[in-house]
């Protein structure tokens, strides 16, 4: 199996990418830098499979010869720091970039799949969220540069599957965590697990009584690898079924690094969910998927990660992780 | 005053070209005749004061020479069975037709403005609708082609007024009819007056108690231009408010052309929305703005242009057409 992966240098790609080649797949990662990383891309080229073309997606896709089984479209920004500093890039790569990897998968008879998100719920008003929920999303707010971009995703892949009959997947990633997130992610885990490690507060927005559902990196790459076994166009939710308040979820990174760090509350930040939680009724029935790695264990295995990078050894190497992929 | 207009050559644009000439202003208009006509080309060529580009504004805008004030963005494909001929070319229109405009507008040093749509709104859960209402819209439906790519134009224009400072308008275009409009425009309007015309049975769609609120194309024209006269850059709403049920305007459309036509109904298209009603409260305090043709009034002017349209004398010139525009 030969694939094209954009955004092969980000969390998730990178932990995709090593899956795939562990497996024995043809690996071509495509990412630049805005917000992926080097280091994935020199731990994953010492695997004999993969080649890598530093090109942003948004300008174009590198020409690639021989046959090609799958376009997988993970490239963008994600976290909102990230994404609000680069506000034209993330639309770009959401709409330019998307299309680029369509007309590559259509010129090159390979399926595609595209990375979406939980963020095309925004703000949701149904709990949990089923794939059926059409969201509710501020089209012009600070977010929406992502949101948008990713609704968009979504409905021009589903135009090429429609008009063009080409072979499509979406899956919709909640929040995922892990080894190969950026220190300075911005987002929940990273901040919690900088900050202890760190010896600082941990600082919970707005009152701490939000929720979020999260769910470890490996049973997110072995849900979207069985997504690729089926043939199934719709968006299928992938992500943590276990609601925890931020509050908590603070709490519990504090007793794994320092029990003795204060907790302090900021504001929250614009348009930021409330509460967020995937039905994964679909999930289960359609690729027998639900999430394996407990909010412990996980946290444990990020925690060691983020201490070995922090550490002169340098970054865990991607291809070196467990991930659980059993072939399917 | 010298303005570029994409989408010169459709029913909006091109009543908006006339009313901007008609006022002393220089028009550069640009229409790749997707869905627009080249017979509104022709009447607005007539004046001194118009040129025109036949260019795709997806693929790129021409190189414009010398200063522009403006550059107002109303290319689309805008009914249903347009954008779902074309759904690849209305996501990209929106996209990527919006960036190059702002592009341009940036690197001209003009101001934009979007023409944006109630169909941001989709299949609203709240009524009226505000601008302030974040929409219910399907993200991947048969509709997302055109609703998400509006949805995204938005998000990428209060991008560059961030990002970039860029002096931008966002005008969210309510149901709309008139003289100009295709007579294959699929929407209710153009539907029935066609059918009436002909001496066919008008065809209602589902069980004719869906409600729109229509506005006369002079009214949106006038409105238009007040929001380019203020400093505002959040969407404005304009549309009418006067909701009226499909059914009730079968038999409106009818008695003003054919009393003794049969009224038939047919199956509701995909997630048409049931009700749509614009809450106009900051057009009228922020433009001073209101509708003031009433739909009798407007429905003669309208039957009356079509079957000028049906003669052999061929349309009614763009720049004749009697606009409602007092110099604000």
């Amino acid at each position: 199996m030969r694939l094209l992966l954009t955004g092969s240098a980000g969390f998730i790609g990178s932990h995709l990418a090593a899956s795939l080649l562990t497996s024995g797949a043809q690996v071509i990662g495509v990412d630049n830098y805005l917000s992926g990383q080097p280091a994935h891309t020199e731990a994953l080229k010492r695997h004999p499979g993969f080649t890598f073309f530093e090109a942003d997606v948004s300008q174009g896709l590198p020409l690639v010869a021989g046959p090609l089984d799958w376009v997988l479209h993970f490239a963008s920004p994600a976290s909102p720091p990230h994404y609000q500093q680069f506000p034209v890039e993330t639309l770009m790569v959401g709409a330019q970039g998307t299309q680029h990897a369509l007309n590559l998968a259509r010129r090159q008879g390979a399926r595609f799949l595209l990375a979406s998100t939980s963020e095309v719920y925004g703000d949701p008003l149904v709990h949990p969220q089923p794939e059926t929920y059409w969201g509710h999303v501020n089209p012009n707010g600070l977010r929406s540069c992502y949101d948008e971009a990713k609704r968009y995703a979504e409905a021009i892949t589903m135009a090429y599957h429609r008009a063009h009959g080409l072979d499509t997947r979406i899956v919709r990633i909640f929040n995922t965590y892990g080894p190969h997130m950026r220190a300075d992610d911005g987002r929940v885990v990273t901040n919690f697990i900088h900050q202890a490690l760190a010896g600082e507060a941990l600082t919970v927005q707005g009152d701490g009584q939000q929720t979020r559902s999260f769910q470890y990196v490996s049973d997110l790459i072995r849900g979207v690898r069985r997504l690729m076994d089926v043939t199934y166009h719709g968006p299928v939710n992938l992500g943590g079924t276990d609601a925890i308040t931020m509050q908590r979820f603070a709490e519990v990174v504090r007793a794994a690094i320092n029990p003795g760090l204060p907790i302090r509350f900021v504001p929250l930040a614009a348009d930021d969910p409330r509460q967020r939680q995937p039905d994964i009724t679909l999930a289960r029935t359609l690729l027998g998927w639900a999430p394996e790695v407990s909010l412990d264990e996980g946290l444990k295995r990020t925690i060691a990660s983020f201490r070995q990078q922090a550490s002169p050894a340098g970054p865990l190497p991607a291809a070196d992780l467990p991930l659980h992929h059993p072939a399917t």
